[in-house]
């Protein structure tokens, strides 16, 4: 893309246009997609010293400020390193009718090193595809910017910088190392560049020999994309429920055994040694920098909070969180429906403790309709990428549904209700109404969410004791196996 | 406190129920709290290898997950140190309803350090006082714990967890120092805790000589705690409204002479070298990592929008963000008032401009009875004292209010409603009914936080160029005077 790109045949439909009158249209159209609550992505990528700091200041002029941020992607601390690699992409997604701009975007941190390993370097575009497509399937309008400028002129460029000494600052080895590297970091950017280039979020390259031309062209183009965008988004919005590809009807619920109990005494004489165990091995997480995510799914009643509660008592509660997940709050509708869950994805080294989770989108979203049928039909896939990336990131990842049957859920719901009445609601109530239905949604998730990175374990729940013995047990052999994995291959 | 404190005479009330009643307890507590909206911070300080972690984990086995987290405070990153000192604390404070334990709090920062200097201890002193006093105000709890070890038991501590191939990895050189100069530690606790001891939030020293011990009594101490504090935060809440000490009647606005104007050719003529001046002092501040904080107050339709956009044309928007301030949504109303906008308090380097502000706490809050005649009078204080300690942390705070008459507002409502109708809501009208109330709410702002470090510059805004030009003026004059300042300083 790169290589072959002809600085003066280089496409201005916008020349004849004064930048201010292309401002305010982009400012009209800012105040569609507000109204419309369309989200908008502007990637501002490309050389160093190329001028991304002067399109931006034009691109922004005219914009509404309460409705646009500006977000700078410099070099990754030290802190950031101990984070997935898409979390600062996904903390600063904009919200629904909001504008973001990114100063170089993620692409950033792997665009600067031509040395990247091949593994790595296609893992990186890989996740930058799926959070793209994720994105875009939910609505969100992408418009990404390489800006392109020839060896000499990028020379020019720092040589003019390093000169003002207000802006020499600007300017660091980065650049001129860069500008040195020129052929090679061209080669490593076609590459990258070719194969994040998809149908649906393209990038568009600018000449950037020409800083006021560029601009023009960067804020012409974002219009005619928004425009595209907008009539694109307010189409599938239209449309209805598609035909599903899925038919199979597995039944993995139905072959689970309930009947499997352990007596008090067995229970009194294990427990305590398997918590000690779980703290033990929590600390040798801690120590060796696994990030650990466990998933409690189940039905209403199932007993996920107690057997969390077992399951961390002694556990260091410095190095662990329990992330609750009731119904979205009015802040987390604005954002995609993965945004409040990246957030609480743990460092290296950390634990967070999921009550109820991501999979909401395939159970009460689905039952319930709160996401239509292709949101939710669309969530397998991506919920498989997402834990997909978490397991790369080196991550332990450990999946509890928690199975009971329907008259259980009535005698406990019944001994809620005369005891502790604060935790049974009307909605619980509803839930039950719909059991077959959950009973169906539960079945494809199984299906289709069970990884060889992220299996699912089902927990017989009938009888706590057993449940929480079976807690204890599995993350015990799941986490002594993954050590063990990750020492031999050190 | 420390120095006299008598481990053999440890105050040992609740040693006599059994740890898991008192979690009960503490959980039915927990879930008054809750119901009644009070807020609790738990600070877990103390001597390393005292046992923090040990003690946190009895205190929060019982609680309900879903309203409680645990935050440690670790020793500060590369990108805490480009933040205001307590930044950390304000993002980490409980919502309304929910418990926050703090493992170490924010006094770590200044207890691990003896050779900390007298002038910038007692800030942090002053600092820490003053946040503890303004969430107490708010009706927050706070309940405070040092784990108090003899240095020989310190020592064995360490030495235990080193023996031990898990947790070798809790202790480091800071434990080991920290043992080896126990005596230096003890005075520099002690002035701190001593200074930072007040009636509202006192310090509870607790002897850790034994965990279970010390466990017990700061669950039992934090129960009785809670219970005093909501006894107390109860009464508050009925009693009606204080009168106010406030008597003055200054009428500052009456002075401004809003007949000043620019005219067009005298503006054209300047408007660009301002701008373009700006830019460049902007880039110096960035450069020597001076952060900025710039408040547009004032009348409706005055100008803010217009005059921000006048200010930043030239700025390079990666050092800048406009930070918009509406009524605050939901999340923002189950924290205190100045949370949300701690949370954008630019880093070193970078600058804030607030569209609106915390000001409007004895603006539209007061006027509106948005707020209680207690909360808006106590917030002329709170606020001198937030600006105060942007002001040690290096600020630049540039605070302007921009002026119109009532006719002159008139005119611009019926303007925008005759062009842009986006621009004027119903709300903008039931405001201007209240324009006297604003007058007298605006006059004693002006009054009482106008501070040196903070001044406010009434912006007489009756002419739009006479506005910006003086706005870019302003900025210009004080940014030079500021990075001069600090240039003498080095």
């Amino acid at each position: 893309m790169l290589e072959k790109f002809d600085f003066n045949n280089f496409d201005e439909n916008y020349s004849e246009t004064k930048t201010s009158s292309l401002g305010e249209r982009l400012a009209c159209i800012q105040r569609e997609c507000n109204s419309l609550k369309i989200p908008v992505l502007i990637l501002i990528d490309g050389w160093e010293s190329s001028g991304k700091g002067y399109v931006i200041k034009d691109l922004i002029r005219e914009l509404d400020p309460k409705y646009y941020k500006v977000k700078m992607f410099q070099d990754e601390t030290s802190e950031e390193r101990m984070k997935l690699f898409s979390q600062e992409f996904w903390k600063n997604i904009p919200q629904k009718g909001d504008f973001a701009v990114y100063d170089r975007s993620l692409y950033h941190r792997i665009l600067s090193d031509y040395n990247l390993n091949k593994n790595c370097l296609d893992s990186r575009i890989d996740e930058m595809n799926n959070m793209e497509k994720v994105l875009y399937d939910d609505g969100y309008i992408i418009v990404k910017f390489f800006l392109h400028v020839k060896k000499e002129t990028q020379k020019e460029n720092i040589k003019e910088n390093m000169d003002d000494i207000n802006r020499n600052f600007l300017v660091d080895e980065n650049d001129l190392e860069q500008n040195l590297n020129y052929e090679k970091y061209l080669k490593h950017f076609d590459y990258l560049l070719k194969n994040t280039n998809s149908k649906e979020n393209p990038w568009n390259i600018v000449s950037s020999e020409n800083k006021k031309k560029a601009s023009k062209y960067i804020i012409g183009k974002t219009i005619d994309e928004l425009e595209k965008g907008i009539e694109r988004i307010l189409k599938t919005r239209k449309k209805g429920i598609d035909s599903r590809k899925y038919d199979k009807n597995p039944k993995y619920l139905e072959k689970i055994d309930l009947n499997q109990s352990v007596d008090k005494d067995k229970y009194e004489n294990e427990i305590r040694d398997l918590q000690n165990k779980a703290a033990e091995l929590a600390f040798i997480l801690y120590k060796k920098k696994i990030p650990t995510v466990i998933v409690f799914e189940g039905m209403d009643a199932a007993g996920k909070g107690g057997g969390i509660k077992r399951l961390t008592r002694e556990i260091d509660p410095r190095g662990y969180v329990v992330s609750t997940t009731s119904a979205p709050t009015e802040e987390e509708l604005k954002y995609h429906y993965l945004w409040r869950f990246y957030k609480n994805i743990p460092h290296k080294g950390f634990m967070t403790i999921f009550d109820r989770s991501w999979y909401g989108r395939v159970l009460v979203e689905r039952v319930e309709n709160l996401a239509t049928t292709n949101e939710w039909d669309r969530a397998f896939e991506e919920i498989n990428n997402m834990e997909k990336e978490f397991s790369r990131f080196g991550m332990l990842i450990i999946k509890y549904f928690h199975y009971i049957d329907k008259n259980e859920q009535l005698e406990r719901f019944e001994d809620r209700e005369r005891e502790k009445t604060y935790k049974i609601t009307e909605e619980d109530w509803r839930n039950r109404d719909k059991w077959d239905s959950y009973i169906i949604a539960t079945n494809e998730m199984l299906d289709r969410t069970s990884t060889n990175y992220a299996p699912w374990h089902v927990i017989e729940s009938q009888d706590k004791r057993y449940s929480r013995i079976k807690i204890l047990k599995i993350f015990i052999e799941k986490a002594e196996e993954f050590i063990r994995k990750g020492e031999k291959n050190e």
